[in-house]
């Protein structure tokens, strides 16, 4: 998407110096700071301190952390030739020729890439993107046993990836895009207002968003559009990222207290609900960002339809009961007690809101159940939130259960 | 309540300057300042920016401000009489002789007095406390011609005011109790999650406050209970005013998100919701701070208890429909995209967290539905949220329909 007119993304690999680049989400709106990745400890950090945050974007990071990985082995495995230390189990993994030995030695370097992969998997609990970016890259780089080969097919795979969940978002804006044109034939034109939490932007993706697709879209092609963004504590995701993709995108939004929804829509203010999610059983309950469940019951109880929009990378074919069965992580408390934002003269700070004795607990998401989801906007198009209506869209993964 | 082992009210009448005194909240939990309100701007002036908050405290407040009123009043007619200023409406007011001439003084003196009140009414709309506390002592004013008469009338009624209203709220504690006494034994002691959005603690009220009456009074009677402190963006009373009060008084405590309630409610860690209000219907419903609909929702769907604490002061009779009939407060913008809080250096600062170019709504408060309240716990007792339960404990409101 484009910013001050430039085309950016939160995430791109760099032919020139060979590296991930990611935007370091932390510092936004107030700073654009681009970090480079170039270990798996560098993705697993930016992961679990959120330079990037949002399920499609943890995949794709997730993914990329793989090559790193590869990367490391090769790094790893040079200074073991030049220490010529027989005693590492990757000291040959490079010659041509595949001797009985070396089998032995890819082995241990497969152990190795699975073990630094199982550590990137375990960087966020929640989302279940990550699992399945990580296994998919993964999957690719067992294939092959030369490292120049490996390292090439899992840079493409972790490309590939990028490419799909764009084309995934932009499928999705498109499918979206239908509900709002009808709320705005319905309102004669009037601005639809549509209310959204956390950020499911392009922030959380590649490009055009999860939730924010169909209002990019709509907005695109001329529908007079207004959004209620939620400011999502507690790290402000809502105000902090959403209001600034929206802003640059030339969109109207006005930003609220997570506490203001159900008061909107008691009085009409809000005529449709979208929002983004890090796991959907196929059953169709969501793990999305905390709070998301208490709009979801607003909507219900004030008849406003209640939209999940999500690329398919992050149902959880394996799951049927999201209360009892997704994994929901504790993140540090400070997270709560102290509010990051731009002092008087521009300086990034943090300042603590209660008192220094007072402890938090911060539970990072919660769970909606399927009976509070209208309907699902996924890139094959919207569907309702039971398994027979998700599975009709995706019969590949009928039997699929875990 | 003690602070440090010292007795301390929210607001108070200092003897011996002969002014009102109150807390500054603004500046807590990290610095506790008292402030004087010797005019009425300047009683305003504290409901408006929020030195005082809370139902019932900004209409004691309120009560005081009448107090203020007369005194100015007394001081305007004596600058004219040392100026020998026959036009001044009020100039012969203290003669003790009341002439024909004099009682047309009066009338202009009472309605100077009336349009004062009608500023103080105006300060806040929600609240309905604010009007109850300055008509009921207006009321007493008008009944005395003589300044000083009516000064100390008013005094005295405005202090009766502060003193009934720790009382109904220590009544309040006292029937709460057995709601959380019961849970207590139905868990076998082990402790009494509640959960309260906002800040009806002490602070609010004059002493032991609504919503927190209840769990001071099961404290000091040695009931084992852990306070959920909603934070309750955007002014963070929750975090900034509760957890102090609670704190302070040796309570355990945790301070989360406005988020969270709905996953702590689903993975049955509240035993028992209890908020205040700022005004409620002959109905039962209940506005109160901004979320507290969420809450509600998030409790009904759990089966969780939601009780509504509130001193009879706080009934509007006069409205049966809260969400067409309660006004709702709106307030400035920057209340949500400035944050307050201590910055590493122990500095009482803000900072911006949205885009600068981000505008945000600011509604302070939202209706519950009497459908989603369990209960009112009232300093009559506790009654079930129907206008007929509710006038079986104040029979006498029943023909009170404005």
């Amino acid at each position: 998407m484009k910013v001050d007119g430039k085309d950016m993304r939160p995430i791109w690999f760099d032919s020139v110096s060979q590296t991930v680049k990611v935007i370091d989400q932390r510092m936004l709106p107030h700073k654009l700071v681009v970090a480079e990745l170039r270990t798996v400890d560098n993705v697993i950090d930016a992961i679990k301190r959120m330079f990037v945050r949002g399920a499609p974007l943890i995949g794709v990071t997730g993914a990329f952390g793989v090559y790193n990985a590869i990367v490391e082995l090769c790094q790893k495995q040079k200074r073991s030739r030049q220490h010529k230390n027989a005693s590492d189990a990757c000291s040959k993994k490079i010659s041509a020729a595949v001797s009985d030995k070396d089998r032995a030695y890819d082995k241990a370097c497969d152990d190795y890439l699975k073990r630094e992969c199982q550590r990137l998997k375990d960087a966020r609990p929640t989302a279940v993107n990550l699992a399945w970016g990580v296994n998919r890259v993964l999957e690719v780089a067992l294939r092959y046993e030369q490292y120049d080969k490996k390292l090439m097919a899992v840079l493409q795979e972790a490309c590939q990836i990028v490419e799909e969940e764009a084309e995934n978002c932009r499928l999705i804006g498109e499918h979206g895009l239908r509900l709002i044109e009808e709320i705005s034939r319905r309102k004669e034109g009037k601005p639809v207002n549509i209310l959204t939490h956390c950020n499911a932007g392009w922030l959380a993706t590649v490009e055009y968003g999860t939730a924010t697709a169909p209002m990019y879209t709509a907005f695109d092609r001329g529908v007079d559009i207004h959004v209620w963004v939620d400011e999502t504590r507690p790290l402000n995701q809502g105000a902090r990222l959403t209001a600034w993709e929206l802003g640059r995108h030339g969109i109207k939004h006005t930003v609220i207290t997570d506490n203001a929804g159900g008061h909107l829509m008691q009085h009409g203010m809000v005529d449709i609900v979208i929002v983004g999610t890090d796991r959907t059983t196929r059953t169709g309950d969501v793990a999305n960002k905390i709070g998301t469940y208490l709009k979801a019951l607003a909507a219900n109880d004030n008849s406003v339809p209640f939209y999940v929009a999500l690329p398919s990378s992050t149902f959880d074919w394996s799951l049927k009961d999201g209360v009892k069965d997704i994994p929901i992580e504790e993140r540090d408390p400070d997270e709560i007690r102290h509010v990051q934002g731009i002092d008087a003269q521009g300086n990034l700070i943090s300042v603590l809101v209660p008192p220094q004795q007072s402890g938090a607990a911060n539970h990072a998401f919660d769970v909606t159940p399927s009976r509070l989801v209208t309907g699902f906007i996924t890139e094959r198009g919207i569907c309702e939130a039971s398994e027979e209506s998700i599975l009709s869209l995706f019969p590949e993964h009928a039997g699929n259960i875990g």
